[in-house]
């Protein structure tokens, strides 16, 4: 399945864990992996602290420092630096699911990683069982 | 299955998308997950920008600004940067599957990243049926 | 199933490739899907060179370069570098397993990488057929 995360900023990090474990319960899996993919190349995915909002900003801090907006690159959107840390972060993280839920360790979040908003993305979420 | 692909470059963003399309049509699958996985420690695989070949240069440059060739590294072979780069990007992506199709973004591609070329590198693709 | 690594150093790639591969033949997976995933937020888990110890000290050492201890960082807690490498290596992989076998190129290793320890660190391995 499919939804949609509209983002606020040009740069943020927004909670998406319990959209997709909606996702999961929706759909009845008991046990077995759920992809979470983001269609996009200035975004990202990125499993990382949940409770404090601060951890996202000093991520976002020291990937700006990585990438730089006044790096000479080449591609003339201006946006490359949001191209390397969608690279960095990755388009997908792959969890795991057991007795129906998404397991998380206790202070993970998922997180779809703007790069380039504010902008409407899409975040698809597929499921597979272990056993059928 | 597993395909080769020859780079021709110290660096450089090969891309793979028609290759992983065709594993994927050939196998005949419907719906599914799609790992694609290099088996090697100086390269990598990546989800990004496929229009445009600026935006893989920029990463590369941005890659080499992270891990330059001149830092103190340890290890004796001098392509350290290239394993740093083969875990920044990681040795997989894992996509969806759909309607006996790749689901990707319009923008995306699939990038076998080379660091340490050129070589002849090997790609393993994997599919797992959602139902069989 | 879950296996437990304790980590000994503050930052240390820990290879834990023979536990998941043992994993891999407790199971009794022929032909299938690994996730080897971490859940913690000053923790990843990263695919690279197993032979040389060097490697993973000089991926270490660019790490602490791109996320430095004295960056301006807002949390609190003094961790943010490890937040961040966490991010930037990633909390999980996904292996391929054939013939009952984990696939692995000739070098490659799976490491879990410790950012914030010693400490007692969980590694789930979830395993999905091809074929029931």
């Amino acid at each position: 399945m499919t939804f949609i995360v509209k983002t606020t900023r040009r740069e943020e990090f927004a909670d998406i864990t319990s959209r997709v474990a909606d996702a999961v319960r929706e759909a009845g899996l008991e046990k077995g992996l759920c992809l979470v993919f983001v269609p996009h190349t200035t975004a990202g995915v990125t499993v990382n602290e949940g409770a404090n909002l601060d951890v996202a900003t000093d991520i976002l801090a020291a990937l700006d420092r990585m990438a730089p907006r006044d790096f000479p690159f080449r591609h003339a959107e201006g946006n490359s630096p949001a191209h390397v840390k969608a690279s960095l972060m990755g388009s997908s993280v792959t969890l795991s699911v057991a007795e129906g839920r998404l397991v998380l360790g206790a202070w993970q979040g998922v997180f779809l990683c703007e790069f380039d908003g504010p902008r409407a993305r899409k975040v698809l979420v597929s499921l597979i069982p272990e056993r059928l």
